[in-house]
């Protein structure tokens, strides 16, 4: 079951890899630097487990994989962008991202923040494409979603709290809310456009929304557990950087122990909401437990 | 007639004023020093001339106010997300914004990156909301121009090549490639906005086109000219900082007078584009004698 899971994720990001680069630009011009940096951000790996999820929901609704795989590479896009601006001297100061340099460290502050800016409008327009869906109307309504989902009341939001909070000040519930903005508002977007794509009911919509905040939380609080007992080597960044820098984490808060019961409470609930699909959700089912199992 | 357009700006302005502080985030939460530096930068004022184009251009389509208005502020809000991107230390480092203090000045660093980022998503929320207009098609085409506007092949394009070019090298196609992209793609997708909305011929459309691009070299030269002429204290922000700094501009390409008869000689070519409208594009017409004759 678990070879399963991963032998699909890992053919979702061989093929992320090889659609993104269709997606970014490349140009000879005076801002080649620009195209370069976006590349460079957009192409270093990672999990892509958001784009596992936009494809994998929309597979429940058999939609067609030219459709999802163009919101897949845009939502990975739009994540990216965050990264590239999480990383920056005046957000968390990261020197490494995926094991390589990030795209400040690797070029500048100036083309970091250009790229991050470009990333985004390339998410918006990818999706705003008509190759993307023929109705103009299930475009709008993804697009809207995503803005929702990466703005002030979503990622831009939490990634805001988390910088300003004050560690001392952070309850169970603060940190909640700012892990569902910040990391949970674009897992929710993820399986909500699958949804969207392939015409879901209510009842199932609601249903994979329910599974995504589930699984945001237990991916975020498994990201805290992984950070405060991960080895740096093994995660491609930098680790017990939160410790360190005496920030509020679910496991500053909960202790170790409660955060790994938790994280595999949420994971257990997420798969319970997925009770309506059959064995073309078992993808799904196994990505939750990869969530709190994954050691990187 | 110079009376009327003045008047007609005013009022749009004041109604963008009105209308944007509601599009705007201000909850009590934690996050709120974002909200803060989101209403700051977008309601310090401006000309509005973007909105002011929206709004016009739909107007010869008879489009409905709700709905120009809606895209009109958005457009102001993505216009303002790049004026906070592009003050920033990293960028063109600039202390002084329509008079008062920019957002890093006055927040800080990080509040500015991250109100810039907000911001640019609520444009795109705005837009694809169904308030803007019934049909999906019309907002995912209005979503679509506008993420190509502002990304890679537009506005931060153009702010890249305009930090990264060597003054020595740029010539005359390469700065107006430049200023198309960094101000004029923007300026042009106010002009098809309005385009867009009214389900105008491809013939109408072309012709707003053509005016908007002439239209918007027109007023980089123009405020080249007032950068290299004019007062700090009348324009808001700090001036005679390009030629300081020895960035090439039309002005140091072509010289004072010269950039005057190009600027005067764009604005007569964008109003020669409007001759298949009637009256109902005076306000058009009299923005592109304004875009040359105005002191700040």
């Amino acid at each position: 079951m678990e070879d399963k899971f991963a032998k699909a994720l890992r053919q979702t990001a061989d093929l992320m890899n090889r659609e993104l680069s269709t997606f970014l630009p490349d140009h000879e011009s005076p801002e080649h630097q620009l195209h370069e940096a976006m590349r460079y951000a957009t192409l270093s790996g990672g999990k892509r487990l958001r784009a596992f999820l936009v494809i994998q929901c929309a597979d429940l609704f058999d939609v067609s994989r030219d459709y999802s795989v163009r919101v897949a590479a845009a939502l990975e896009i739009l994540h990216t962008y965050s990264l590239i601006h999480d990383d920056l001297p005046c957000m968390d100061d990261d020197d490494l991202r995926r094991g390589i340099p990030t795209v400040h460290k690797k070029f500048d502050e100036t083309i970091a923040v250009l790229a991050g800016d470009a990333l985004q409008s390339l998410a918006f327009e990818i999706i705003a494409n008509p190759e993307t869906h023929p109705s103009g109307s299930v475009r709008a309504a993804l697009l809207h979603k995503l803005a929702l989902a990466s703005g002030a009341h979503g990622m831009v939001g939490g990634q805001t709290m988390d910088i300003y909070s004050d560690p001392e000040e952070i309850s169970m519930p603060t940190i909640t809310r700012l892990q569902q903005m910040k990391t949970g508002a674009l897992i929710t977007f993820a399986c909500e456009a699958g949804a969207i794509l392939g015409h879901a009911s209510p009842a199932q919509t609601t249903a994979l929304r329910a599974y995504a905040h589930d699984l945001g939380l237990a991916f975020q609080i498994t990201d805290d557990i992984l950070d405060a007992e991960g080895e740096a080597t093994e995660m491609g960044k930098a680790t017990r950087k939160d410790a360190d820098a005496g920030k509020a984490t679910f496991v500053s808060l909960m202790g170790l122990e409660k955060a790994k019961i938790h994280a595999e409470m949420l994971s257990r609930q997420a798969i319970s909401h997925l009770s309506a699909f059959k064995e073309n959700a078992d993808l799904l089912r196994d990505a939750a437990i990869f969530t709190v199992e994954r050691n990187k």
